[in-house]
């Protein structure tokens, strides 16, 4: 048999999970490497999943429970080795893991809030994916990153459909073809990175970021989270017609009225989320 | 009712216009911030639906008469406000606002000669978009560029159109999520600044740049810059269908013919525009 | 008659070619320019053509023959204006020459193994083209750039199809409508170079790349260097559903059974290619 069943004891603990005010921290919790197994996977989902009928919850981290050692080190090598014994050779094994990867990175990508990366250790294959997939991403002056699947016979190519969307052709091909590690001045200067920091600051800085996030107008930010990935792939014309209707049905909303209120009589808004 | 007309003396002076021998001034000279009101826009984009048919104009420089301060601070919060007692809430003048803004932009893009944004100040939400907008932009160094719309709300869903069609994902999506501010310098590495200056050379670098291009065959820089917006929006094999036709007819042109013989004497080209 | 018959004798010497193990070496060798001549894009595509077939071959490197000096100048300008003479003012041939251009950029872009671009000297144009063209690029730091058809009246539509793929908008547009030089440092800022050093150690360093990449499974690169193109023109869901299959099929692949437990097992994989 091809599937797995997750019972609850196998996935408890595998994240952990904290509510700071508006902000849900996520903290993978499966040392040394934090794969993301089936199990990881379906955890993050679930939690991602959650926090979107939870309207409480305004932006969403997510970090590693094991600062300063490997952040993720992508899908469960000896998870998917093992199903080489299933009757179809893991077929179906593999595309159950590979769709559900895709679906927990989309699930990031469509999610109303703001997804923060905070990285401190080594982000590699599907782990690089996560961080590319984030709207924003913060990392240690430590923090390293690979797409290395090359190395081991399996090009990282669902990591590099996350990769090209943030890092330009040429740099996302050296990183594909090589298998090389960046360094995180790298992984800013290519745009996978937002800001670098030293340890003892990251979580601090990710946490205020996510707190200036989540002060703002939930409804605007989800408005504008959406259309900034569906405008993204639309030629000009299409996507000016497209935000431009956006932008009269935002301005038609209650948090709107009261932010320029707010704005043209000096005072700080006080939002509703209408 | 919804409509603001136009009227002659309100447009008057809300543009500065200046004829630099081929290079066309417009100068937003609506202090203290340079709102892209419905009569700003309307006016600029008068201005350069009369420079496509204006066969003397080679290039565009868009500034602000107010060096320092406000390049542009988008769009006439007063104005959009005003507008929700209309009987709709508003509904109609946004659109139109919008509709206006977005074909402005697109005028922009589609213009024949190319278009320099000359910045010395703060651009904000559309006041950013506008200067993404453009083919080339140069500033100050201290310059600032910010799309702070999810701050009043109105998440800046159309100015980043335009942004993200300049910057990389993750840039653009801090600079909307947050509403920061960024400096001349980050601007530039983001993408979306070709070059920065202390203020007393802008003007004539950004001039410099304009002659430089207005002393080429107006004919290859029409066809040059149509292909490139068209191209880009296109898979790589249909790019290069449509490109290689259009090199084809540009040079059967005859200011390729006088361009390539007059290299190949090592002699000035003479451009007749055909 | 508007045909050119390419003679053996016509093509001998105008690519040195050379197999280092598993890397092909192509070597552009007509001084002064190493013009893109239809004899240099016929010979350049069909060594190309024949690397595809031999399973030898797991990267190619295109450099000039003459270090230091132009690496290519792009489009033979003395051969498109003799055909000015045409019956049909030269319109077949310069269709053939577009035709053929936009074939050997497309060759390198599908071939299954990566294509190096190794540049010491002035790449110009088509020269420019077909840097952008390679999946990596390496250059002396005296290495430059342009893309100048704007000051011949030809503006450089075909070289921006690549250029713009690699080269955020802006600079791109600068580039293209100034027709200036930007230097490797510049270049490599822009997105189009990898990595730049002395003259003293590019060849080593290029070859060093190309053996690095040769050591990998060439199915697994196959794989990868084809959906890298692919997902690059598709819509988020769609990537992810087409790359979700393609990982399947590599993790079905005996070259990727042997990776991951190489892995595994800490020892080094022994590839097969299947």
């Amino acid at each position: 048999m091809n599937v797995v069943e997750l019972k609850p004891e196998a996935t408890a603990g595998l994240v952990k999970v904290e509510k700071l005010g508006p902000v849900l921290r996520l903290e993978m919790n499966n040392p040394p490497a934090n794969v993301l197994s089936i199990a990881m996977m379906e955890t993050l989902k679930a939690e991602l999943d959650a926090a979107r009928e939870d309207n409480s919850i305004r932006a969403v981290i997510i970090a590693s429970a094991t600062p300063g050692q490997l952040f993720s080190a992508g899908h469960d090598l000896k998870e998917l080795t093992l199903h080489r014994a299933d009757e179809d050779r893991g077929r179906a094994f593999f595309a159950r893991t590979m769709k559900l990867c895709s679906e927990l990175m989309q699930t990031i990508v469509h999610l109303p809030v703001p997804v923060l990366a905070e990285v401190d250790g080594l982000a590699t294959a599907a782990g690089c994916q996560l961080v590319a997939s984030c709207d924003l991403a913060f990392c240690t002056d430590t923090s390293t990153f690979c797409t290395p699947g090359v190395n081991i016979g399996l090009f990282c190519s669902t990591p590099m459909v996350a990769l090209s969307r943030n890092v330009q052709r040429k740099q996302a091909m050296e990183m594909l073809l090589t298998g090389e590690t960046i360094d995180a001045s790298t992984a800013r200067e290519f745009g996978l990175i937002n800001r670098i920091m030293p340890r003892q600051y990251l979580g601090q800085v990710v946490m205020k970021y996510a707190d200036v996030i989540a002060s703002k107008s939930p409804l605007t930010v989800k408005i504008g989270k959406e259309a900034f990935y569906r405008q993204a792939e639309m030629p000009l014309d299409d996507a000016y017609e497209y935000t431009a209707s956006v932008m009269v049905e935002n301005m038609l909303a209650r948090d709107a009225e009261e932010g320029m209120n707010a704005f043209i009589a000096k005072r700080t808004p006080e939002w509703t989320g209408e």
